[in-house]
């Protein structure tokens, strides 16, 4: 079982979701996935989850709780995919994983039987998405938690898109009749994370760039700082160099060598990145 | 079993504790309660065990060090109560637990045996705490620690008190003799934590507001800024609105509808909070 | 097994790593030792490492990932010492453990057999040392990882040195014959960590100063900072107090009582310390 919240390293109430869980289920092995997600960022927490629940053995049970709308008529899901179960509420932090597999089963937590006896009106995390995976972990089947959903809430899409640009590259003077146009590929994406290094990581993929070239006549431009080529590593370029190359979650990250790009570029989370060839 | 700390999260002197007791109980589970409690803070130590330890399972041992006096001829206690044991400085770290629950057994811990063989004069968390914790685990008798005693240290109390308030409402000509004087009544709390999140808690507990009315007629003021009423959930009112509710701790909480009430208000922890009907 | 990194407390990079672990290992008991090395400061992540890993019990793997050279031809080893093992890159980060007791056995890890299926070129920690320690927690023998080593990579010594300091105290005029010359001793070091409390951790070690008065008669400078005496805890003294003691870790510290030696002098590490007497 993981946990992942908005609490914040070290809070207390991690503490306390951690011990209603023990409480029910005393052998449940229970590991912090993150909690550093924003305050109420819902897309981060649906971005982190997505790339770090997969790496979790299969029939891991994932708890998440950002929940800017506790208390409120949200939802409460228990969500199947093929190799994990996620406990979390309806309000779009399945966002990622439900666009990159279907769910093969949703249900809405209602069932109090399986919560705290008594539920507090701000803290759902522990009365009711903690007892509930607890008792998953014990061996309730999902079906006892609540009435089927057909689909989960998502997130407005804020993917990278990619664009053909036109480039006219005919001589001035009318004397040459040939006329030389090439056709420019670009995609247009931004800056979805910073990691702890400084490192900006973008919502461009490696899949989405699988027909752009690596070497220097690739253009990648991030706010007005601009570098040239994909590399595989950040050791391939002297110190203080801006690279960009693929990072280890995938998506396309740009590094300044043994800094951070993050303070060097003074940009952050939102700026454009358009890499272009 | 669970450690509390001052130490910071991510300190070597956490992972110290835990190598100590693995070392003598391998099968040890041990938990992170919290360890950003404020440096030298008991009596934040103190109010975040007596919050969260009792989500934990019967019988856990909870391990708490913020120990400002250490290397003095400060005790260190074993104390257990119904449904916990708590191994600490005996400095005041139990004073909200034992102010709810007569401990059932006090022992002053002084029996090097169950001790590391070197003592430091500096961590006597990793040298003597951790390792009577672990030797707790696997069964030895909390008598065996030290000589029994009968109470532990207690912190002065900084509860919130009640007062009347008479609000004289006669009217200003002496026309007329009735004279209207209603008893307003009124709790004077203050901010005893601010949460991750901003929020405001303080030691204004629910059970104490137990003859508060809920709707408009009652004014909760903090510092110079002023709500009515208290609610159930953040959820209830528009973004960017202050409202009190009663919080997952089951105190009063002041907070800024999807912000910081912190950050917009200005005021921290020792902020002055009256609730007024 | 233990895991080490620059990450910062609550990247979702160490959930990935604990993820691959358990899908390996679903028993392994994994511990943070701490995730608060400085990026890619090496040198801090050996000393932590040094002085933290012996707490743990015989048998345990340490994982270690403060890897600035990722992707470069900088290798991975698996070092066996008598009571422990580790996986790291091999960049200096062995260097304390290796000065203190010679490895038993060096190991590169070549065979990617025991690594993840697919190899990002930025973070080894997760594709391969986070796999090789599960497997080595399994019982695969060091010696299927790879070919054998003779040696680790060192870090240059940043060592205090030992000096003397001749003091002429010869009256200034001539008439008296006779001349008294004492030679004083001292010790040359510096600030290596500032821990949690503000603390000045050195390294001047203990030992190093096995013959040096502990009274008023040794003077400890730090910046422009002097104190007198070396003590045994921070409570001898009144608050304010600058103090000179050794710390749990067995090395020289400098602690103003009750409040930050870091804030209230201002300076941090690398800041020159002598020790004269």
């Amino acid at each position: 079982m993981t946990l992942t919240t908005d609490f914040g390293e070290g809070s207390r109430y991690i503490a306390a979701m951690k011990g209603v869980i023990l409480s029910i289920n005393p052998d449940a092995q229970v590991v912090d996935l993150s909690h550093s997600i924003p305050p109420q960022d819902i897309a981060t927490g649906a971005r982190v989850l997505a790339e770090t629940a997969p790496w979790f053995p299969a029939g891991t049970i994932h708890v998440v709780v950002v929940d800017p709308g506790v208390g409120s008529d949200r939802s409460i899901v228990c969500c199947e995919f093929e190799t994990m179960s996620v406990v979390c509420p309806d309000n779009g932090l399945l966002t990622n994983l439900a666009e990159h597999e279907n769910p093969r089963k949703i249900v809405a937590v209602e069932q109090p039987k399986y919560w705290m006896p008594v539920v507090s009106s701000t803290f759902h995390g522990r009365d009711i998405m903690a007892p509930v995976a607890a008792h998953l972990s014990l061996g309730t089947s999902p079906d006892l938690l609540g009435t089927p959903r057909q689909q989960v809430t998502m997130l407005p899409a804020r993917q990278a898109v990619r664009t053909t640009s036109s480039t006219d590259t005919s001589s001035k003077d009318g004397a040459d009749t040939s006329k030389e146009s090439s056709v420019g590929q670009q995609i247009e994406g931004e800056v979805v994370e910073v990691d702890s290094f400084g490192n900006l990581i973008t919502n461009i993929t490696d899949e989405m760039l699988s027909d752009c070239p690596r070497d220097a006549s690739v253009t990648i431009r991030c706010d007005e700082h601009e570098t040239m080529g994909i590399y595989r590593t950040y050791s391939e370029q002297p110190p203080m160099t801006l690279v960009a190359l693929i990072g280890s979650g995938g998506a396309l990250e740009l590094a300044i060598v043994d800094d951070s790009a993050k303070l060097m570029l003074g940009v952050g989370t939102g700026a454009p990145v358009v890499v272009a060839w």
